[in-house]
This record gives C-alpha cells, sequence and structure tokens, in this order.
C-alpha cells in the first residue's frame, strides 16, 4: 500500500516541522526565558517541552514491543484523531454508537464522515460494514475497541477484513484496552501497514496529562508528524508520563482492582429488575432502562452522576467503575431509585 | 461586521462540545480511573482537566481588564492558531520575515497564504499591505508585534489602518509583548470588533506548559471554541498557570531583568565591528553579519547555540537575551570570532 498517496496534496509537500536538538554549553536559539519556575524535579518550565517527547516514546515503544520511529504521541488521542483526519482527509467511517469525536473532528474539518450502524449485540455488522467500505471508499475508518459507550471488544477477524478489504487505513481506538485483558490488535500490526492503533494513558490514572499514542508503521507516523504542532506535549506531562511508564506496578494494581471491581458491579445490576447491563471489557458499564432520563435525574438528586447515552443508545445509560465505596454508593442508590 | 458570515460554513452548522460540570457526591460518568498519582498538591492525574480552564480564564481576563467570554485559551498559541484557521479558513495574510507557523499552518490545513515583505526598516510597508488586502481579500491577517525574529514593534497607527480596510479578522500575535513596555493594541480591542489579540506565557519563563491565550470579541471566542479539543489544557499546566497568575511579582522582576540585559548586550554588540545588531522590543537581538553560517558554526564550536535566521532574512542571527552570564559568554564568544 502506497500512503504517500493517501496523504492529502497540501500535505505531502509539506516537511515536518524540525526542531533539532543541537548539543551546546549556552543555549540562546529559542527565546525562552532564562528564568522559570520550580514544580517538577528535572523539569525547567522555561525551556520548551522536548518536540519529539523522545524518552516517552522510548519507554511506550518498549512497553508496547515496537519501534520509537512506531509512535508518534498526541496532547490526548483526540489530537491524534485531529491530525489524522488532517493528513488523510475524508470520507472518515465509522460505525456507532462509539466515541462522539470521530464524527465531531470530521465536521471541524469539512470532511465527509458515514455512520454504519452496529448490529444489535453492538457487534460489527461485518456484511453492511464491508458495503459501505466498497462503496464509500473511506480515507480512514474508526473502530473503538473496547468500544465506547457499549464497552464490547470487536473480533480481530472481523476487523482484519475489514483491513484487507479497505483500501484506506483502519484504526482500532484502545483507549480502554488496558482493562480487556485483551491484546489481540496490536499482533495485526505486522501484517497490515494500513492499520493503526491509538492508545491512551487517560484511562488509567492519567487523564489531566492528555497524552495519547499512535502506533503504525513508520511511514504513516512521519506523515502525520507533519501535522503535529511541534511542540504538541507539554513537560509536565511529559515528566509524568515517563515516571508512570518507569513503575507499571502500581497502575497495574488499580487497573485490576477496577475490573474487578466491573465484575462486581455488573453481577449486583444483572440481579437487579428494571434495568438490563450490558457486559463489558472496559471501566464502565452500560445498561438500558425503560426510563433513561428519569432513572438519570432520580441518581443525581442522590448525588450520583453517571452519563446519560439516551441521544446515542435509545433508552440507556453508562456508569464508569469507580473506587469500592463510590461502586457501593451507585448501586444502593440505583436500588433505591428502581 | 457579522463574524458568523466570516465562520467557515461547515463550523457554522457545528455545536461546541459541551462538557458540563455537575454538581455531585459520586461522580462516575466520564470513564476515569479512579486512582491517580500525587505530582501537584490539589492536582487530580485521574480526573479530565477543566475543558473550559474556567479560574485560569478569570484570572487572564482580570489581568488584562477584560471578561472570561473574551478569552480562549490554547495548547500555545500555535493551537489557536490553527483553531482560527480551522474556523474561518484562508486566504491567510501576513509580512515576511515573521514567525513561520502562520505559513506552516495555512498548507498544513490546505488553506492559501500570501507573504507581503517589510520594509528595508522590517516596519510595515502600508501602501503595499493595503494594496494586497484589497486584492487577496484575505480572511485572516496576522501580525507579530513585537516581530520574530525582527524584533521591532508595528506603530498602532498603521496596524489600525489595516484592521478598518479589512473585510476579515486581524490578529496581532504579542508574544513577546511583555519585554516591549507598550500595551497600545489591547485597547484597539474596544474599537474593533475584527481584531484578535494573541498572548502567551511561553517567552515569560512557562514555555514547557504550553499556554497560550486568545483575546476578542466573544463571538469570536464562541466561534473558534467550536473547532477547540474539549480538553486541550491539561491540568498541571493549568494549575502551575493559575499560580503563576497569582503571584506576577517575580516573574515582573525577571521580565525587567530580561530588557535590562537586552539593552546592555545590544549596546554591546552595537560596538563590535563586522555585525549590524537590531533593536529590539523583544527578548531576543537580530543582528546583520558579512558570514551568518559561519559566525554561526563558530560560536557553536565554542558552545554557544544561537538561531541561524539567514534562511527567512538574508545575513542574518539571532541570539535570545539569556542570564548576564550566558550573555557574558555569548559576546566573549563572538568577539573572539569575529
Amino acid at each position: 500500500m502506497d500512503i504517500k498517496k493517501l496523504v492529502k496534496p497540501n500535505i505531502r509537500s509539506l516537511r515536518a516541522y524540525h526542531a533539532e536538538e543541537i548539543p551546546c554549553r549556552v543555549k540562546l536559539d529559542a527565546n525562552e526565558s532564562p528564568y522559570g519556575v520550580t514544580v517538577l524535579k528535572s523539569v525547567k518550565t522555561n525551556k520548551y517541552p522536548d518536540p519529539e517527547a523522545s524518552e516517552l516514546r522510548r519507554l511506550v515503544a518498549k512497553d508496547l514491543k515496537v519501534k520509537s520511529e512506531n509512535i508518534l504521541h498526541g496532547n490526548g488521542s483526540d489530537e491524534l484523531i485531529y491530525n489524522l483526519i488532517v493528513t488523510f482527509g475524508g470520507p472518515v467511517l465509522y460505525p456507532v454508537p462509539t466515541f462522539s469525536m470521530y464524527g465531531i473532528i470530521s465536521q471541524t474539518l469539512g470532511e465527509e464522515k458515514y455512520e454504519v450502524p452496529l448490529d444489535e449485540n453492538f457487534d460489527i455488522d461485518i456484511d453492511l460494514t464491508l458495503k459501505a467500505v466498497k462503496k464509500i471508499k473511506p480515507k480512514l475508518i474508526f473502530l473503538s475497541s473496547p468500544n465506547n459507550p457499549t464497552g464490547n471488544c470487536y473480533s480481530p477477524d472481523k476487523i482484519s477484513k475489514i483491513i484487507s478489504q479497505s483500501k484506506g487505513l483502519v484504526i482500532v481506538d484502545e483507549a480502554y484496552q488496558a482493562f480487556s485483558g485483551k491484546n489481540e490488535f496490536l499482533p495485526l500490526l505486522r501484517k497490515h501497514k494500513n492499520m493503526i492503533i491509538l492508545r491512551t494513558l487517560s484511562k488509567i490514572g492519567l487523564a489531566g496529562l492528555r497524552t495519547g499514542f499512535m502506533v503504525a508503521d513508520k511511514e504513516i507516523v512521519s506523515e502525520v508528524n507533519k501535522v503535529r504542532l511541534p511542540f504538541n506535549l507539554n513537560s509536565l506531562s511529559q515528566k509524568v508520563a515517563i515516571d508512570s511508564f518507569k513503575d507499571k506496578q502500581k497502575m497495574r494494581l488499580q487497573i485490576r482492582t477496577i475490573v474487578s471491581e466491573r465484575k462486581k458491579l455488573l453481577k449486583a445490576m444483572q440481579k437487579m429488575d428494571g434495568i438490563n447491563p450490558y457486559p463489558s471489557d472496559a471501566n464502565f458499564i452500560l445498561f438500558r432502562t425503560d426510563d433513561a432520563n428519569g432513572i438519570f435525574n432520580k441518581l443525581l438528586k442522590k448525588g450520583v452522576l453517571i452519563r446519560n447515552m439516551s441521544g446515542a443508545v435509545s433508552s440507556c445509560l453508562r456508569v464508569t467503575v469507580g473506587t469500592p465505596r463510590e461502586n457501593t454508593a451507585f448501586l444502593n442508590a440505583l436500588r433505591q431509585v428502581l
């Protein structure tokens, strides 16, 4: 597959902004202030961040068993979705219901978008999707797995089929992968040059950092890198993210707790009359009820805020897995409300 | 002036992403992890940043004597330039030499760009510029003042003329304003609805934060806000920026030191044979020499890194004002090299 041919003409002729790191004793080249503030040890607030996020990308690459050249960093994976659409343009195709930003960013950038409905089990309707791919010839296909807000993973077989029959790029957005216990898509990258994986630190305790990553063939990374703003990831987030990769033990334990809490939560919800919770591979549970708006408002009156998804999935609410104490508070409130 | 008519049609019909802040006791709506890491006191890394950066915008508004609704926050002012071009499109016009990102981002977004040369004193050639404005009808005009890399401010009279004769928006990028001792453009905002001012924390000790601001009529802010990614400014940068606005005394002293060092630096450079330094209202000095590449390389061999601008301004180099010690090191090295 010729990646260059997929790139929009105005990007094709663009060169990546090159913020070269030149070793020196006195650095007076970048109009930085010589004076900073002390916030985090080893972070010089007065200096621009490492534009390439080299150390962070190296650690992510090591963690995912790929090379640094296969990793691109974003100010959240939102920004990478933005950058992908700027680089390749539309049409953009994605199954619905799903993460709202694929559609919002497509519209923001004036690119055509096509929504293909998931089947009644929230799985990919493969015939419908392949037909749409053939007809619409999307430049980009976004597949969120585990899917937000439905919580389920797609099967690698179905995604492989879509990748094989697409002349554009297929992006598997694995924002919630850590909670799925599955890692089936990363190995597919070796087989498919036109596949991209998105990961983020936002769901595993670092949402405040706005740090996401794209994993892809180095040619794709190099094209998307052209449209990235040079200093998109600030120094503080880089530093905290680096530290989190150096000590993943604590994060792993927290993820394990969240997964075990999700299982407890699902079991308790399955026992309740009047709601139908869906199994989840993510850190949230979607559930159907007869009166989504009513239950949402009654829970809120009890001080419990969940997400009303009934605009996107009829009669559905979505609850994030919290601490054991928060989950108990939610379950108690829900029981009273039902 | 009807701002809505200037907005690109795909943005006009877009609504801003609304990340509502709903008060509650148990918050399980946003798929955040319940567990974070301790980095900065009062920053919850596991929670998404305040999408509206409300406290920071309030402090900036107070500082600039405008309202919060007149301020939009960017992940660096780079991102605001990006957002402006996404919202209004091209043609984009700017005098050259200037900050390279106006051109780079225009090309990235596939919008036409027009460059008007500055006069021989690096001032705006008003006749040439007004002629270009009339002919090209730019949607956006970017004017960097103090201008990077030339260091001079433009006169408010000339800029007022351009604003009055433009049917698009005029953006005065005041990244280096703090070093100019001038504040002539902010008051013009009241007179001209089609004027926008950009400010940044990057040059005054906080480049690592990537935090910039746009000041404009609330209607402009509201349109550009539609294309802003919801959580574009991370929590750590918001917190450090807020703290810096609460205690501006230290920063003011540092700026005063930099300005006084700039004056010393200029005086010393004016006494040297073989270079022609230009007066500066910013935290850098541009200077012309017979052999820009040679001097750049010889300085670097002595461990002093400055910026070779000869690609943009023939035979010119640019040095950032550093600490007194760094400036002395630069001057000594330059003397030896000349």
